[in-house]
């Protein structure tokens, strides 16, 4: 089963959701849900990390709380959204009871506090089998400005760009920087401070360039070409097409009109194609154009 | 390990947190957490539903979808709030894949919208091992005129009031009314009508009136008597000593001062004893008192 399969269905089931809730303003599909509080927008996203899947066995508490804290954030930095709090949810086995639950939770608390997302609340149960599991669920605000930012903006005549350099985050052992990105909270605040109106789409590279360009060309009901000369590589990975198969790069993927800045709160940012009219995701190489929306990592999969 | 020791571990790292985040208004210790994003005041919760532990192996699909969100939905309720949005997260071991995904997301879906809390997004982790966990985070609005009820107001010289009848939830099986109660979200907001500042504390009735009174006293800095006689028994519960034992009542309940409706919303409520000063939580009997702060289901020594 395909995590996308499971997906598409959810999406399916909440095609008429914005009309029957009318304070929802964004649902399921994209990177944050957007809701109506009061005269307040609210940015909500959940994400689980599990033991022996986002994490190998043995990683330190540090570095593996520290990516359950910084997935959801990274999905709010593509809402460029600013963090409000989290709730930390956890399933523990037999292994991690007691002063390792302990550890488990100082840790949570202590990474979200430092990107400004306190832990607010939490539930924890026990199970006799299976892998630990955490769950972190956030709350942010939209850019007061620009409002929250959508996969689903993308425009033919678009510019697209993406943070950083991508590819071969697993790294040794699985300790690569999959554990310790830096969720592009600042970038996306600086972006969508210069770029306004013009910043058009945007979304996180979890899954890889491939399937996750394809999903905003998708949303958006547009094309994408990304010129296979354009991306910035890691100095981990082997290559442009392993580059766009690796997941959990956490780089911000996004189309804006006009230009764009070169750096953003110090971080670099590339231009790897653009957006036009049709459908799909596509490599453009010296040799001519390969279909990459279905290249990448799907977690329902592995 | 009891769940109480790492949640009073948790606490103490977050005293702070009101102070070094001021829009943080109520964090970790109370039903629901309480943030101010923009102008308006969010409640926020999340609650995992574990196979095996929340409800028995073979328990329909619509039952227990139902419990996953109808448990964060009675924390909702007893911060008085009104539903917003939900998020759901998914673990699946290989026998809930494919089509039973699909049946439980269904299944949550509808029971979401029921309750006016569509879900707006999600996640999904396979493992190879362990059980099904359903993790449900939620976000409401506070009751527009009395604001958020925490568990922090009870004075003594409150009465102390129960929402339904309490006891042998659990029932036949597995299969009793833990599985099927409703949350008491119209009773706590005709409650904040009616009652305004004069409702001083409230919670719901998850690990048993022992335990929880205890909970809601020591919240408080005070004492709750309860008197044996007064406690409206549910048909299936033998005696008052499992009413207090027994767990997953989901029914409110809170400090007022003055009068109070015997009903809400179609819902018996009835006065079960008084706040007075000092600590603990004490049932008062025809041969005297019995402390009973330590009586109650952890979800965690279970």
């Amino acid at each position: 089963m395909r995590e996308d399969d499971l997906l598409s269905h959810v999406y399916r089931r909440s095609s008429d959701l914005e009309r029957a809730f009318p304070w929802v303003e964004a649902g399921p599909g994209d990177d944050c849900a957007v809701v109506r509080v009061g005269q307040s927008r609210v940015l909500m996203k959940t994400d689980q990390l599990v033991e022996g899947r986002h994490f190998v066995p043995g990683t330190p508490v540090a570095m593996f709380a520290r990516k359950a804290v910084t997935r959801p954030l990274s999905d709010l930095a593509a809402a460029a959204g600013r963090p409000i709090a989290a709730l930390a949810a956890a399933v523990l086995p037999p292994a991690w009871r007691g002063g390792r639950a302990n550890e488990v939770f100082d840790a949570l608390s202590s990474v979200a506090r430092g990107f400004g997302c306190p832990l607010v609340g939490g539930d924890i149960a026990m199970t006799e089998l299976g892998p630990l599991v955490l769950t972190i669920s956030i709350v942010g605000e939209p850019h007061a400005a620009r409002g929250p930012v959508t996969r689903r903006g993308a425009l033919p005549g678009d510019g697209l760009y993406v943070t950083g350099r991508i590819g071969g985050s697993f790294g040794e052992g699985g300790l690569g920087r999959h554990l310790a990105f830096e969720p592009r909270l600042a970038e996306a605040a600086a972006l969508a401070d210069v770029l306004g109106g013009r910043l058009h789409a945007m979304m996180d590279l979890s899954d890889g360039l491939g399937i996750d360009a394809g999903r905003l060309a998708k949303a958006s009901g547009v094309r994408i070409e990304v010129d296979a000369g354009a991306i910035p590589l890691a100095p981990e990975v082997q290559g442009v097409e392993r580059a766009i198969r690796d997941g959990e790069d956490y780089e911000l993927l996004f189309t804006a009109e006009g230009e764009v800045p070169g750096v953003l709160a110090g971080t670099c940012v590339t231009r790897i194609g653009r957006v036009v009219a049709g459908s799909g995701a596509v490599l453009v190489t010296g040799s001519g154009m390969v279909e990459i929306s279905g290249q990448g990592w799907d977690h329902g999969a592995r």
